[in-house]
């Protein structure tokens, strides 16, 4: 199993800690937004006697009530057509397993979710990267790039959209020739969709689950982690119009015997979020990318790719490597007894080598963390022994 | 991944249902017993405003409380030898990933919990069963059947202390014989023990953790399911004293985030559930064993072995094939309006055309229901064209 990217920093945090220095944490994906009261309520209300297992594919009426949320928000999804799982997290570990076998192949735009690896790893699964790069904005590689890659054991590609660690969202474009990639080669098309509610600028997110055509193809991955700020519920699901690939991934959700029960119950709850609370929270995270994005542009020698979606970003760094400079941070480093955590992005990449200049920040801190964060890096930046 | 026993036959249940048949349900492992108040009012009260993602490793505070009660228990087990899991299921998922890669082998006395099959197919293992009989009442196989066994690519002996489907409780005899085996071919012995407080008639359970000298070798699988009827919450835990295991076992920890957190809370306020509550969940549960056995050994041509601990026991039925029996009981017959659905046995073994005459019956039933679901059994038997 290959070790996260941030976790190996996680010591050095501590030494600073220890020493009294405050540390804004630009590393984590953990919001400090707050969870829905209706989901809160739900749970507190609660009055059965028995903490039962739910079906193994998850409580009927949460699935029907999210196929209905779905639909409202254009995506043909039907009950039958969800499982429910324990986090995106267990989705991604269904889907690798219920489309691949051992030794076979998966073909992922890199810098990706580093996690990706680890489930790789679990389901004995090579994973094959396709280079994005920050001088793209980390748009779609060239299909030629793809074609390259696949072997007689490719079976899927994962795609995360928008984009952590990049922020990146597909356009409508980029997904089709995506779609008609994999029906030509008949692979999957696998899809992290666990911040589509995290667009800015108007631009819309197009999904997996909206490509005609598509159906005996394409694997959606959600979770209530981030829409809701509810990361602790440990729920998500794995959605697909293939039936096979279903009772294949239904295999796997009754071994495991049921997603947890007070989370299913309280974001069952969650779907009926009113909309104000979206509206609140995507005008907050745009807030926070645009003082985030403006100030690091005005640090000389950084380059950042503005992100579109999810809440991170990708920044280049006038160092020859962010690993130690990341290190450095935590372990050499104040500016008036304060520093910064940034997560090397070099974790997110799977050909050695590339990205080492490169850091993913997270604007799930306040705009005044965020300028005081940026701040501190421009200083250290000035003072660090390249 | 294989098909688990008792899911064939769901469809036949809802025919009967559909009938108008009541149908008694001796095929699952959901008690019927109430959560402790403890847990579900931890619940109740919660008052945090966002729901984080805990450690991966579970809460500090709930690792420390469960070190405790472990060490009130007779366990010497530190906060650092825990990794709070998913159920008991992610820790047998973690346990075979940590010890074994793709392509090594386990050991498992069989019959075994069927859902071994889906956790080892998972993870790329090859299950090598060794044969344990009703006759000798699912004793520990001899360790001659088990050393012929293996090969360079066994990397762990897995054993279900007490069992389920057997019901049986390894002596401390049989524990410490297959720890002297583990120790000979460097093996590591890994004991589920989630029903390890069901046990009656005053025999003891020995835990795979007190055993001397197997620290470096052993690794216990449990879960708050069974213990305080919380199925639902997800919780157990995977627990070693061998630091190489555990690191590995945190990477698969870390991939995916964190335990579940509502469930994490309420497993660690079941932690103060008074004495008093075991001794009624047990004396309960002797009682319907006590009754089963009873009503069962009255019944010509069935054979049956006493368990001693969980709440689950194997009978050996006067028919060719248990599977067709199990699916007769509910698709064409019933007594006075009534049937009852078994688990047929040979989905719990490996070994085709083993156990072909026997059933798991669980006694997660009332007295009064128990009683009238082996007179439907001893009815039924009596007309069954076999
Ligand atoms: C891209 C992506 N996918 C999946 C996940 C998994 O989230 P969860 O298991 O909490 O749903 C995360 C969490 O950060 C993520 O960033
Ligand atoms: C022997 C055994 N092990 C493990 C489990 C998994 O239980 P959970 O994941 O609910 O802890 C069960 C559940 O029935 C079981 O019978």
């Amino acid at each position: 199993m290959p070790e996260s990217p941030i976790r190996k920093l996680v010591p050095y945090s501590e030494i600073a800690k220890k020493k009294g220095v405050k540390v804004y944490h630009l590393n984590i994906g953990q919001p400090d937004i707050k969870t829905p009261e209706v989901a809160m309520n739900a749970i507190k209300n609660l009055d059965f006697k028995v903490l039962e297992y739910s079906h193994s594919a998850g409580f009927e009426s949460y699935r029907k009530k999210l196929s209905a949320y779905y639909t409202n928000h254009g995506l043909p999804i039907a009950t039958e057509d969800i499982i429910i799982t324990t986090g995106g997290s267990e989705a991604l570990l269904f889907a690798m397993g219920s489309t691949m076998d051992a030794g076979d192949e998966i073909i992922i735009p890199e810098p990706f979710y580093a996690n990706y690896n680890g489930f790789s790893t679990a389901s004995g699964v090579k994973v094959v990267p396709v280079i994005s790069t920050i001088e793209e904005g980390f748009a779609l590689p060239p299909i030629a790039d793809f074609e390259k890659l696949i072997t007689p054991k490719t079976k899927a590609i994962l795609i995360c959209n928008p984009g952590n660690p990049t922020g990146y969202l597909y356009t409508k474009e980029e997904m089709q020739q995506l779609a008609e990639l994999v029906k030509k080669h008949d692979l999957f098309l696998i899809a992290d969709e666990v911040y589509r509610e995290f667009t800015y600028d108007g631009d819309e997110h197009y999904s997996v689950m909206n490509i005609p055509g598509l159906e005996q193809h394409a694997i959606m991955i959600d979770s209530v982690s981030k829409r809701y700020s509810m990361c602790g519920a440990r729920i998500g699901c794995i959605v697909s119009k293939n039936k096979e690939l279903m009772t294949a991934a239904m295999k796997f959700a009754q071994a495991r015997l049921s997603p947890p029960t007070f989370a299913q119950i309280a974001s069952e709850a969650a779907l009926d979020t009113p909309q104000s609370y979206f509206d609140e929270v995507i005008s907050e995270y745009k807030e926070r990318r645009d003082t985030l994005i403006t100030e690091l542009n005005q640090i000389d020698g950084v380059m950042v790719a503005k992100p579109k979606g999810a809440f991170y970003c990708i920044a280049k760094l006038p160092v020859k490597n962010a690993d130690d400079f990341a290190q450095w941070l935590l372990e050499s480093y104040d500016f008036n007894g304060e520093t910064v955590m940034v997560a090397p992005a070099a974790g997110f990449y799977s050909t050695p080598g590339v990205g080492l200049d490169e850091v993913r920040i997270a604007y799930v801190l306040k705009k005044e963390d965020l300028i005081k964060s940026v701040r501190i890096l421009k200083e250290a930046l000035k003072v660090y022994p390249n």
